[in-house]
């Protein structure tokens, strides 16, 4: 149940001094023998993306990856060629260490943005950890921020001995595309680069992208996979290709589902779907503006089954439908039949808000289209996680 | 300093009984003769906009009015048919007690959402209302919900004895396009409806539709203007039409600043201005993108000068820029330079956080788009406020 289940590949994890209190902060997911093996990734879309996120990708150029290092405490995001110099710096140290190509070494940091990189601490910490690379769960408790647990998934490929395995960390700044977060993952298969990254892409656009927070996106949101071919099982026919993707899902699935657990003072996880939309397209529009509500998060804090701000969040998303056809139900028990109050007795709603897990349904019954979305309630601990930086 | 402030109109607010604690809910603005006069108004985009708004959008079609009657409590959104009939009644009772077409009325409610009018209290209030007008303030009074201060405002129209007065409520679902609130306006210019409404829609193109406290467009939002001609002063000419525009806008304006100051919660009123984007439409994308986020709004409300979450937000709006060559201000101290820190003393920036207006200027030096918008910071008190109905 960690990076590290999928044979041939190494981890670790420890405190380099980056955070000032000696908490875990530095991380390596690595293949066994520092061999580069294909590797993709899907990273954010944010035009002021952090340096790691520039490094990475150029790294990733040639589909190729033997080593990823991440950190925490420090986003190296906003800290222009300087943040550069020092995200390739942590690449060429790590594949000192490890002993394969700078090249070949992905990068990634998570924490605040604005601050040049503490390199004292990583000049002497990533060769440290690389000498001493102590296991997967010890590399997953290295990257978490706000985090309060660590985030963890493996899944079988198929009916095979492959695995697929990955770590996370994130608990805000979560938003589709991508959801705020890093993760790595690894896979034994023997596939094409290519097929991988398709594979990554289309697990993602189902797992990660459809997670919601707080609806900011992040300069940092990182998805890699390295896939090293340990394990015999070569991917390539479309049956072989179906199960490695739905494994990446599987296992991006559950660390998405572990962040909204984890989600800044969240005390409840609502899966949304909004179904009879005329397009997906407007299926997501209509999800993601109800999502990404502050006063819809609000209601379900306080457990107050408010179906009125979810009809007028669908009504300001730009979806078309005619509001006086709509259905909205919580965890099966309706609340609104034709856009108006259905007449469900109070104490039946109460109890469904009393629990953690609540499914919301709106269905539009404009058409086909429909998406779904996870996301969270809205509570005073965010804030006080988010008031200031220290 | 009211909506009676122009001559010829007559206004007063009661309490009828919609909120149960005896809480005045219920308002008239009329002109008072009962006269139609050329009217405007602008309306909410939310497709499941309120019975009131499909109602007075039907009204006000040959854009004459002569009565504005606003209730608080209810918003009678999401009530369908039986909504619509009860809207009807409202202009109905009003036309009656006044003396006017029950068509010449316009309705607007606010509060709860997917609740039925309770029209028992309406039937005995609104005449009782009609035959005692006592006055814009206790008309203003009467159409809060959570604000805390009444809203009024007046302005001259140029250099004539014509002014604009104007009363509103608003303090939270508070979002561009347009800002979530009620206004009724008045004026005593003799005016064209056709350039009333045009007239209206600019004055809240730069103060509604640029104000932001949570991102949540309501069912409700209504801006309307009776204009009656009694100060003598015609509107026809261009500088004349410059000088209502201006009137307008000042009143809008000044109504716009007292919701973002009474805004649920808000300790910080932000003024963010964003310049230096490739087109107004990109800045408007961008300064929506930064005012919209709860972590920016986290960091204000802990007096925090995290412009790192701002640069971060301008990265994700999709507005195209280099975020190398971004400048941040906060009251003219500068904290982002060409993207990175600007190594500002901390101390400077900590005394601009501890003012309650903050100026914020994002340059992004790409051409020459800008937008403003004011938002609030994100505290306890708004979710307190908005975790339950009752």
């Amino acid at each position: 149940m960690s990076v590290t289940s999928a044979q041939g590949f190494v981890a670790g994890g420890i405190a380099s001094g980056i955070k000032p209190d000696g908490v875990a902060d530095l991380a390596v997911v690595a293949t066994a023998d520092a061999r580069a093996v294909a590797a993709a990734g899907v990273f954010t879309t944010n035009l002021a993306c952090a340096a790691p996120v520039q490094v990475s990708r150029s790294h990733l150029a040639n589909g190729q990856a033997a080593a990823i290092v991440l950190s925490s405490g420090n986003a190296n995001a906003a800290t222009g060629e300087q943040g550069r110099v020092d995200a390739r710096r942590m690449a060429e140290l790590t594949g000192a260490g490890l002993g394969c190509d700078a090249t070949d070494v992905l990068v990634c940091s998570t924490g605040l943005i604005g601050y040049f990189m503490p390199m004292a601490a990583l000049e002497s910490g990533i060769p440290d950890l690389c000498r001493n690379l102590n296991g997967g769960t010890a590399a997953a408790d290295a990257i978490l921020t706000t985090d309060t647990v660590r985030k963890e998934a493996t899944a079988s490929v198929g009916t095979t001995t492959a695995v697929v395995g990955g770590l996370a960390k994130g608990a805000a700044m979560l938003s589709p595309a991508i959801a705020t977060m890093l993760a790595a993952l690894t896979t034994d298969v023997d596939v094409d680069p290519a097929v991988l990254q398709a594979a990554l892409g289309e697990a993602v656009a189902s797992t990660f992208n459809q997670l919601l927070v707080d609806g900011s996106m992040s300069t940092n949101d990182t998805v890699l996979v390295l896939a090293n071919g340990a394990s015999g099982v070569t991917v390539s026919g479309r049956a072989e290709v179906h199960a490695l993707t739905d494994a990446l899902t599987d296992v991006c699935g559950s660390l998405a589902e572990q962040m909204a657990r984890d989600a800044e003072g969240a005390t409840k996880i609502v899966r949304l779907h909004v179904r009879g939309a005329r397009t997906a397209e407007e299926a997501r529009r209509a999800a993601r503006g109800v999502a990404g509500s502050q006063l819809v998060q609000c209601s379900f804090n306080g457990e107050d089954p408010y179906w009125g701000r979810i009809l007028s969040e669908l009504g300001a998303s730009g979806a078309g439908f005619d509001p006086e056809t709509v259905t909205i139900t919580y965890n099966g028990v309706i609340a609104c039949r034709n856009g108006i109050d259905a007449g469900t007795e109070a104490a039946a709603l109460a109890a469904v808000m009393a629990e953690t897990d609540i499914e919301v349904v709106c269905d539009l019954a404009a058409g086909h289209g429909e998406a779904t979305m996870l996301f969270t309630d809205l509570s005073h601990v965010y804030i006080d996680e988010n008031r200031g930086t220290s």
